[in-house]
């Protein structure tokens, strides 16, 4: 087994080698860190049950760690904590190990991860590109793999558009189901402290962890009608412009969901994207003066560095909203969400692109303020209306993560997850022998959740053999064009995971690899381990293992 | 894409193949099928949406199919209904397509598989241990991959019984959510349609379509609080005897449940197994000859043929239970239903065996009672209370299949289907080159939830060369004792789903086989294709690929 000890020392490893200086604010002294997963190590092997041992996270720059300071991504702002925030202390006591805080849009105003004196946070894949804020150093060091997960803090869609961006998975839950007490307000009565990690599983299993104790009373949710998932999308026109290719990648992403067996239905989009305009254009701006207006006021009259000059001048401009224009716009939200939740009523969950589209570090400095309105199109009316909400990853784009985002009703994160898993694409595998309908192994392919999905041959450039294995099992070996043949062939669908257990059960010498077929497309396939052909007869001239077996 | 047809051209060839005439009693004229099949085909390629276009099913014999007969296992019963019950019609709306009627214990009586004159239903795995039943036949086709599903249903444990015997999966859906319109009752009150497949989404996605109309209303359900998933286990002593390494077994279920951060916590059990053994020893049998009772009277009488000895000898000593013995005890039950929902008050599942052990036929021949109530030690009682509950393979002990139980709340399939994935164990993946820690390739599987288990060698039996790939990899060749050596391998874990995903986008030449360790213990790993190895620098004597890489 890896020590806690072994994986933090691959961590601080990871963060050199990775040179992405930007993604951190303050990280904990490696000493000090080792010492916890020491005493973290030497509490397992004493038989303590610490479900996340081992586990490491990052910590976003506007949540307390008790030892750094809070700084929500401005040096003047800084404070020293008493203690963990309730969250991270949880995190803690059950065993995951935190290395530092992480970089961020300061005071989480943004969507973009460029307003920051600690320096723009480039994206994981491409680092012309964003990384998406504000909880933008979070979410790289999981995408990196530095940490196993991160949290994050979600007001306008901090938690899912990073996630997008950096091809992981986001969950935002339910407003107050996990504590916000430690952590610098953007608009308190909106914030959400959200988590990052690279699978649904891992998050999920962070984030039990995260929410408030059991005692807490919670109303019973409404159950959902019996029946398959119903996925809301919008009426066609209404997502509005997107990015080249995002289109079809959204229609790829409907596709599987109905594919998977979900009951995909249309929905107004309208009453989402208006009140996801009165975000920054309306009065609600103004709780983010109410959080650190009185400071940013001091802080430009002393002149003190650090301030983000998009940040500053959001929050001032909020100074002299008046009362009464909140009111009205509180009234209209009120109408807005009620639209809203009355669409929402026939679906288990939305479907959007977590975000329009993902500009470059290039586009955002030239117009820092409507590259980050787009950005929230779609996320910036989940809080307001008291929504539940994840992004998940969902293929790629001109070489670019493309994030889909679920959102439903308050406390429905379960669900969410669930009805994510269906997006997870199938996988295939090709099959020349045992495997084949009506060959002795063909129900070990069923048992693990295939289905055929056409036969075919190999493209010319294989040769088969007849391998000395029980029960008898071909060799394919790629021998390219020359002295190639194509071989018959099935492919069958699984879920990537029935794939991972067919490798798991598989013994030597057969061995699975990219197999080449007649039309030009490579799937995994049975192969076998350059051993096995020795003294191996060459059945190449019977065009497949079935033929070979029918021989006279 | 393969075709409705062609499935069914592979099923009608499986059913050949598998030679057990046992599992059926109707079986659907292939030509009809067909016909059916080609039209869905149509139907999907004009544009219709069917979500489970292409699936074939089973129905257990006591369920009505349009133009079968419906039996209940007992030829003198039947009758031939006018339409599909509720729940075949609404499968075969969404596309399914069903091959026929499948033999059962008669009556649904019985836990065993063996009680109908159609034959003993022999298990899937080993024949000469029986099925399970009541629903034998259903589950049987399911695990040798005839059919996509099955039908069953379950009163005493006949839908998760036969799953957990045939390593499959069985979901016993809440009491009232699937109709049991057009089901011959065995104890009506009692009575659930259930779902049989070889994974758990499929069983999920078929029993969707199965599932009343939305608009039925469902009360509120209370909401479970916040934080890891809590699943009960009974307090030490309370399995009672269990077959031989079905203890072990048991824990180590337990063990991934805990090592996947679900709280694991001890209840007290007896209210469950007092009220199990209640549904035969009791008064509620009555049900049974409410049912049934005057039709095998007179069956008896007039001296018909295929009448089961050991169901008609339970069904007709009910006659004589005096109601007053039913109001005590429906009373005693009452009690006993408070006492276990206290129990479980504090958990989201209780995790059992599916059964306390596995009797080969000839043991319930010999001791058709006996064996039969031992069976339903844990599955009893579930019905009586009014709860949800589903039975997956958790492994296998002694070369057969294993299986656990979830049971939860009334409508809490969902969560249960949650839990139960945490049962499924993680995989591992022996790397030996660019997928090491620090190497370019590590992030992939960091991203693909990975974490480093160990570091190791291999057994000494291999040869490294380095590739002509780009980034630079090599080539694991397996050689035997004779000329091999111990390469330096790190051992990560990840989800099987992980697994799958980087075979599939593993590039030639690297294959993926068996690779056996320094402790002779074998995990998937890192290998190649013959042709990779022309040319190519054998580097055994640095140790591995990166002593080869820091070479002076």
């Amino acid at each position: 087994m890896s020590s806690t000890v072994s994986r933090v020392g691959a961590a601080y490893d990871r963060i050199a080698a990775v040179d992405r200086p930007e993604i951190w604010i303050d990280l904990r002294p490696p000493a000090e860190v080792e010492a916890e997963a020491r005493s973290i190590d030497e509490r397992l092997a004493s038989g303590e049950q610490l479900p996340l041992a081992g586990r490491l996270f990052a910590v976003k720059g506007n949540i307390d760690v008790h030892g750094l300071p809070t700084t929500a991504g401005c040096p003047a702002y800084a404070y020293t904590p008493e203690s963990d925030a309730p969250v991270v202390a949880r995190l803690r006591a059950a065993g995951a190990v935190v290395l530092g805080t992480t970089n961020l849009d300061q005071f989480a105003t943004g969507l973009v991860g460029t307003r920051s004196p600690h320096g723009a946070v480039r994206n994981a894949v491409d680092p012309t590109r964003i990384s998406g804020g504000s909880s933008s150093g979070s979410a790289v060091a999981v995408a990196l793999g530095i940490v196993d997960f991160a949290l994050g803090t979600d007001t306008a869609g901090s938690g899912r558009v990073p996630a997008a961006f950096n091809g992981i998975v986001g969950i935002k839950p339910t407003r107050g189901l996990v504590p916000t007490e430690g952590v610098v307000p953007a608009c308190a009565s909106l914030d959400c402290v959200t988590v990052f990690a690279r699978t649904l599983p891992e998050a999920e299993q962070a984030l039990a962890f995260m929410t408030s104790p059991p005692t807490r009373d919670l109303p019973p949710l409404p159950q959902r009608p019996p029946g398959p998932w119903r996925v809301a999308i919008p009426s066609p026109g209404q997502l509005g412009e997107l990015d080249e290719g995002w289109s079809e990648a959204y229609e790829a992403a409907v596709a599987r969901l109905r594919a998977a067996g979900a009951d995909v239905r249309t929905l107004d989009l309208s009453a989402f994207t208006e009140a996801a305009a009165m975000l920054y254009e309306g009065a609600f701006v103004a709780e983010r003066y109410t959080a650190v207006g009185s400071f940013i006021d001091k802080a430009i009259a002393d002149g003190v560095d650090g301030l983000d000059p998009t940040v500053t001048g959001i929050i001032t401009r909020a100074r002299d909203i008046p009362a009464h224009r909140l009111y009205t716009d509180l009234d209209r939200l009120a109408a807005l969400r009620t639209r809203a939740l009355t669409e929402l009523a026939d679906a288990d969950a939305l479907l959007l692109p977590t975000t329009p589209g993902h500009p470059t570090l290039a586009e955002v400095a030239a117009g820092p303020l409507g590259t980050n309105a787009r950005l929230g199109r779609f996320t910036n009316s989940t809080n307001l209306f008291d929504l539940s909400a994840l992004s998940v990853p969902s293929g790629e784009v001109n070489g670019l993560p493309y994030g889909v985002m679920l959102i439903g009703p308050a406390f429905t994160e379960d669900r969410l997850g669930s009805i994510a898993r269906l997006l997870e694409p199938e996988t295939r595998i090709a099959v020349v022998g045992a495997h084949l309908t009506g060959q002795p192994l063909n129900p070990q392919l069923l048992s693990l959740g295939a289905r055929l999905d056409r036969t075919t041959t190999t493209a010319p450039v294989y040769r088969l053999h007849a391998l000395a294995t029980t029960p008898p099992k071909p060799g394919l070996v790629h021998v390219g064009e020359e002295g190639g043949a194509a071989i018959e062939t099935e492919v069958w669908r699984l879920p990537a995971e029935g794939l991972g257990r067919l490798l798991t059960a598989l013994p030597r010498p057969m061995t699975l690899g990219s197999v080449e077929l007649a039309d030009g497309t490579a799937v995994p396939g049975f192969l076998c381990e350059p051993a096995a052909l020795t003294n191996a007869e060459d059945i190449t001239r019977y065009g497949g293992w079935r033929s070979f077996l029918n021989r006279g």
